[in-house]
């Protein structure tokens, strides 16, 4: 049994977080954020496969190698990425300071950027960020650390759950941020998980990256994939629960409440989407690989063909089959069924009768299904992607000014 | 030594063309397209890789095997694509009819469809279509049916070019169509190539699919591959030179003007993609292989934060860097130089101070040159796209409507 709570990633015992606004965001809006744990906690990360990297999540990737953590810095407005090795000693220089204020080791701070690439992080205010938000570090603090660390996000995306395990109540939190820029893989945006869980490294490792894989690394607004984006989890241990050692029915239960929290993370980031009007959940059934599944949910969440569509309330499922079609996977065209909703709009790769106003009423709705069965095998896949609309083009139009 | 010339399709000699409104588009615009040789002629094509593919571009992939034919008929306003059975009937009746009246064998008539998936033909129109059209084939009508087979194009594409080959005037005349759904590969569009020139079908097959590769394949609207996409090339000999039989000075000379017709039709596409504003050319250079050269291009040309602010006239080279980091491409994110037009934005992969003026002056140009040098070995490559504007959400979220 999975109940929501309040608090967000403070939810979970002994964990502290703040979000002030130090001057990196010209609108004088939140932009340092810290969450804390007030003992080491085990940490697991995954991080963003593309080739370039952001010089603080070099950082934090390095950082994290030893499995455990005690806080994460992370300022959004300036991405510290590309500006060579002055974006490094600033990374390396807002772990220190951290760790110096939060009495640990400097290599027990992970620390996050994001934002503009390209241009150097100015320092001093970055400092002076970082001293308000130690000194303003409170078991209440979940909702700003939530706020500072957005960016184009018009929505803060927080979740808190507890759960019984091993007969003791355990507690997840989770933050995220990402609206543009956002496709596998990985990481597809910045994303702090808190547990209280008494947990081994080893399992926490694992089971975080299998539940990553699946939600969100399911999430595609514009089929970018930044170099900046990636999601920790630290589980701090001060729940009263035995400790999980093993892959047991106690794990099964964290691993599902852990689920269930990246799911709703995912999906609201999805839903933020730039520009987004509309959930987009694109499903793709009885593929005969888990590849081919996930060829043409990705094909189809990211085709900006299909995504106008949807935003126009145009049930244009001649675009879908298109994307399934050329997106690499192995199916049949002649075997395929295409669901709008609860909608047939497509038999065995062909045009069907359908009624429009049914189409249409289903359109209108904030959250589609597009569900696309190949009849081919029992390979499934999932993704959440948003609608295409003016605004994504209004906001990356002058994204930097 | 090029010369461009009038005539489109109908510039080589014994060829004819018409284009007629038979009722498929709703506006009352032209939509049926024919395009004939007297003779036979020697014929080559590429078809998409899609894995859907409409039924009239299933019939020519076969009746082109023979390596000849005489004439292509294309329908705008519907695809002819997803209606089952019933679109491969139709196909073998538009090709059927059409050889009926212009006394030759099916087999040598090819045929194409263009527009939404999923709804039948019309026949009765389609026919009376085909009839209007043959009995208004001429000499001069390029230009008509270059403007029947455009769907939400704005502009005609059509060229024509004449050169020297073997001590004799030879012709290549081309249109095109394509505006949306537009990505390699294959054929982003439809394309039809005329020529007069004497060749064997073995080199004319083999200088077309080159070409094909660097021109038409090298174009990406919206990253979307259609399944009615191809170029086809008809060369019926009607020119005096004595024969191309082997790869020499005048097979390079044939083929470098065979090329500068499809870079030409290629560059039209691009710059009326839908929504366009800008032409934006993409260049990688010093690629390690091949391979990574065009990923680089691909990934740059299709990701919609670069060609937003493009758009927007924003010189935000991040993410340009952003996109070739997760292209897949091998290479050193710290080697790697950006330019935008002649305008050096990013040195080993680094923020570089650069003048904004300028750089607004260079993107508020009808035509915009993105260049990435790698730095790693000697492969290059190139792809065109265009901006992505309010217009292409516009024109996307109610094209069936």
């Amino acid at each position: 049994m999975i109940n929501t709570i309040d608090g967000g990633v403070t939810a979970p015992k002994g964990f502290k977080a703040s979000g002030v606004a130090c001057g990196l965001k010209n609108n004088g809006k939140k932009d340092l954020s810290i969450v804390c744990s007030d003992d080491i906690a085990v940490a697991a990360g995954v991080f963003t496969t593309n080739l370039v990297k952001g010089h603080s999540l070099q950082l934090t990737m390095k950082h994290i190698g030893s499995g455990y953590a005690k806080g994460v810095v992370i300022n959004s407005g300036n991405a510290n990425a590309c500006v060579g090795e002055q974006g490094q000693k600033d990374a390396e220089d807002m772990a220190r300071l951290a760790a110096q204020l939060l009495n640990c080791e400097a290599g027990d701070i992970l620390v996050g950027s994001t934002g503009v690439i390209g241009v150097p992080l100015n320092m001093p205010k970055l400092r002076g960020g970082i001293r308000t938000a130690v000194s303003s570090l409170s078991p209440e603090g979940g909702h700003d650390a939530c706020e500072a660390i957005m960016t184009t996000d018009l929505i803060e995306k927080e979740i808190a759950v507890d759960i019984e395990i091993q007969g003791e109540r355990v507690r997840i939190g989770g933050m995220a941020k990402g609206s543009g820029m956002i496709h596998p893989n990985m990481a597809t945006m910045i994303g702090i998980i808190t547990t209280d869980i008494n947990i081994s490294r080893g399992l926490l490792n694992k089971a975080f990256k299998e539940v990553v894989g699946h939600t969100f690394n399911r999430v595609s607004v514009d089929g970018d994939t930044s170099v900046c984006d990636m999601v920790i989890v630290l589980a701090n241990g001060e729940a009263d629960n035995a400790g999980i050692v093993k892959e047991d029915i106690e794990y099964k239960t964290f691993k599902e409440a852990l689920e269930f929290v990246c799911i709703n993370l995912s999906r609201m980031i999805a839903k933020d989407g730039e520009g987004a009007t509309k959930l987009i959940e694109v499903i793709a059934e009885n593929a005969m690989h888990d590849e081919d599944a996930y060829k043409v949910v990705s094909a189809i969440a990211k085709s900006p063909l299909v995504k106008t569509a949807i935003f126009g309330e145009d049930a244009n499922w001649g675009r879908i089959i298109t994307a399934a079609g050329y997106s690499g996977a192995d199916f049949d065209p002649n075997l395929v069924d295409i669901f709008i909703g609860d909608l047939m709009v497509c038999r065995n790769g062909g045009a069907l009768k359908f009624d429009e106003t049914k189409a249409k009423e289903i359109l209108s709705k904030k959250e589609i299904t597009i569900r696309i069965n190949l009849k081919r095998g029992n390979a499934s896949d999932r993704m959440w992607t948003c609608d295409f609309s003016y605004d994504y083009v209004k906001i990356n139009g002058s994204y930097r000014s």
